[in-house]
């Protein structure tokens, strides 16, 4: 192997080791940090963040670039794909300075503890001013870089390279009235029960029962593990340590199976990677949306299916034979695929979550464009929800102040949720061609095969393939939501009898 | 304040948070780490080593310390204690490659791994190999720097700055005589009964018991935590996050609560560090034998006397009612502090502790002179442990195998570990002296002044002054076993009636 390349190798694989450090000390804010190590700790990743900006952006790295692309032109070598995805994203980093790198990192540090407070109270003026400081840093990120098509393009490339924003709201407008027009449909027909998943069930209980369902699912715990923290997430240290959080409402106490197999599924996805990409760009998941498809294919395609419950409803209610006395697989297989509006995004049924999306969507293109000022978030939130879900939050905990995201900075992201959503659908299809008898395995708690055709065919290449690329490349066509309706539609006529 | 101060600090402040994150990560892989991430754990480890030390020691540091030891020549500033402790450091530093700190890193980290596998199956020559390699990296490290008195001062000076391996000696060859002939009178006294600190005790109860207990020392739970590890060990983030681990031992109970009294012992005294010293040398603790004086004084002279048992064990009793039933204050007193020549080390009673600290500190000075080969370690511990209290241990994990310091490249630390007991009794007389109701408070759970006193005289100067001055500052004399001596004769006098 080339000299030039095995010194870039080494630069990354130390930049990696900083970044993944760093993730490490995200994970323990989220999960053990008492409250005092906040200060410390936002100054803690700041300098990471900006000794591995540095590392990342050094003139030798740009040199051995430059050489190396000139040397790695067979395009669909492992080489080949590190100096781009590498390439790529210095180009990116030496936009940005230290500084900023340095400031982003103290800025949302106090903004996601100023969060957990205003969430905690229902009070977004406590989040406001960290919001705005955010708002600013986005701004000026944007400012960075050469003008695009659209400023939140910029924002938008970072999730899911090689994007547009216009892309995304072509794809959105296209599908969002065919859900308006499904959930309307749903409305007027004959609702399902459901107060059985509401009643109390014991905390311990139901998280082992998740962890029994993951494991079943082929996550290894051997290199990972599940930790209480209030946002539910995965993050990787390296291959052979990526973990998940996990949470427990009381008021939605089976949403804890659901958010496990959630995170599970992005989990699996990193233990997948090659290995050989460790400590460099190529590991890990390639997009956000690539990403979100293996989370809500197992949360939902598998884990929402009426064979998966065959298989494990006599096992919970084993463990909740009160809670559960009388339920037959169908009624719990109606009630846990139950449309309604709904005020939390993560809790949303499939017909309803990817409208969420799209109100975030717009949000932050608003915020982008300076359209929408900070402090009129709630009130646009609100009406907006009422626009598309026909329910005005009682509260801005269950409105704007729900998710993490924009206290730690992340704008551009959402939409990657709903993507993710139709790409699921798209690999569902594909791979219901490949095995046969999937619905059978799956009634009997057998997800090798699947997860298995998951790591061959997604997994297994990290980020060497663009998003776009591994899709057309295992299901023959780019993000489109056409199977995604499909699904939705032939699920719900069975559920709620169109 | 000058400009270069400031250039210093800002450098010294990444290198603080580069030091801090990797103590996170290790915190991580004792506490928390799935067995996979080992590997990518000793990487990152090292990397952020490297990094630390290559900011720390590199040649614009060397020219601003250069600078600035003309410019503040006032010794008892915090300025020039800053620029004097720094240096001490950088000239170290210097001293050690950073491909050095790499290997080490890497070579520790599976040292590690390895012992806690032939910890737990009692087999020696599983760590073997490892201890090796860590032992050369011990001669090399040596070689490093100038030849000193003794080879072991290098080592030594690393934690006890300052010190010599001849001073060591001397006071342990003062000591030993005197803990030998305390000990045989004890033998030939009526012993004391302890099988009641033996029975069945609810671990989730122990634990509460003790987080009780460090409460009301003064441990703030909001800059710290508790969790389970294979070790007890303290660790620290900043000034407002510095924690503690703890384990529970079926067959030793009670020994949680004791742990817990230790290492909080050391996390107050980084929590009453002053702030202002925070990301520069000058925070935390000055040296191991003074940390660990704050530990054992709190584990020891407030946690096994007879005052803090008349407080807390009725509340002991409250919770563990069948098994103290009848258990007077005064054979809980005794029984705690019963002598028994024994295997484990944190374990032991006061009067034989020092001696296996005596044991561990020849073995590695054997080593160190190249007079002791790895292989032959647990026959020459085995050896040790018979001459010096009577008893051989019937496996290598209560023998060669029960500490973690070896794994983790940690040579010349145990000595401070008897100095630290030493210190304590010198401390304890002083204070005794300035609180003249000392035994009544504590007979009243109240700690206040105690830790008060600490924090103003020893804790608040963090590293400015070196561990021999503080001593001096504080009791009037350098380390010196007389006092403890006076308080093992007074004790165990009393509980044995000698």
């Amino acid at each position: 192997m080339s000299d030039k390349l095995n010194q870039l190798k080494e630069i990354l694989g130390e930049v990696s080791d900083l970044r993944h450090a760093t993730s490490i000390l995200e994970w323990d804010q989220n999960v053990s940090m008492p409250p005092g190590g906040s200060e410390a700790r936002g100054q803690q990743m700041a300098t990471l963040g900006k000794v591995a900006h540095e590392k990342a952006t050094s003139d030798e790295v740009g040199k051995l670039l430059e050489d190396l692309k000139k040397e790695f032109t067979d395009t669909d070598s492992d080489e080949a794909a590190l100096v781009r995805v590498t390439a790529r994203e210095f180009d990116k980093a030496t936009h940005v300075s230290s500084d900023y790198i340095v400031k982003q990192a103290i800025v949302t540090t106090r903004a996601f503890d100023a969060w957990v407070v205003a969430k905690a109270k229902s009070d977004f003026s406590i989040f406001r001013p960290h919001l705005e400081k955010v708002v600013d840093l986005v701004h000026e990120y944007v400012s960075f870089f050469p003008p695009a098509d659209h400023p939140y393009d910029t924002l938008l490339d970072d999730y899911e390279p090689g994007m547009k924003t216009a892309e995304v709201q072509t794809i959105f407008n296209n599908l969002r009235p065919k859900q308006v027009e499904l959930i309307k449909a749903i409305k007027s027909a004959k609702q399902v029960k459901n107060d059985f998943l509401y009643k109390k069930y014991n905390e311990g209980k139901v998280w082992s029962f998740a962890e029994g369902i993951i494991t079943q699912f082929g996550y290894d715990f051997s290199r990972g593990r599940q930790d209480k923290a209030p946002h539910p997430f995965q993050t990787t240290f390296s291959v052979n340590d990526t973990r998940i959080t996990n949470r427990f409402e009381v008021d939605n106490p089976l949403a804890t199976l659901f958010s496990a197999m959630h995170e599970s599924g992005h989990a699996m996805y990193e233990q997948g990677s090659n290995p050989d990409y460790e400590r460099t760009p190529l590991a890990g998941g390639t997009s956000l949306a690539v990403h979100e498809s293996q989370s809500r294919l197992w949360e939902n395609l598998v884990g929402r299916s009426l064979p998966f419950w065959e298989h494990f409803l006599p096992k919970l209610k084993k463990v909740f034979p009160s809670q559960l006395d009388g339920v037959s697989v169908k009624s719990f297989y109606k009630a846990i695929n139950k449309v309604a509006s709904s005020f939390i995004r993560v809790n949303a049924d499939e017909s309803t979550y990817n409208l969420h999306v799209m109100l975030r969507l717009e949000l932050e293109i608003g915020m982008v464009e300076g359209k929408f000022a900070v402090k009129d978030l709630p009130e646009i939130w609100n009406e907006k929800m009422n626009d598309y879900l026909g329910i005005v939050p009682p509260d801005d905990a269950k409105g704007v102040l729900q998710d993490v995201h924009w206290s730690s900075g992340l704008m551009g992201y959402f939409s990657t949720y709903a993507l993710g959503n139709l790409i699921s659908a798209q690999l569902w299809e594909k791979i219901n061609q490949d095995i046969k008898d999937l619905d059978d395995q799956i009634g009997k708690g057998k997800f090798d095969s699947l997860l298995g055709w998951l790591h061959e065919k997604i997994h297994i290449y990290g980020r060497k393939y663009d998003p776009q690329d591994i899709g057309q490349k295992v299901t023959g066509s780019k993000i489109d939501s056409a199977a995604y309706v499909r699904y939705l539609t032939n699920k719900y006529s069975d559920i709620y009898g169109l």
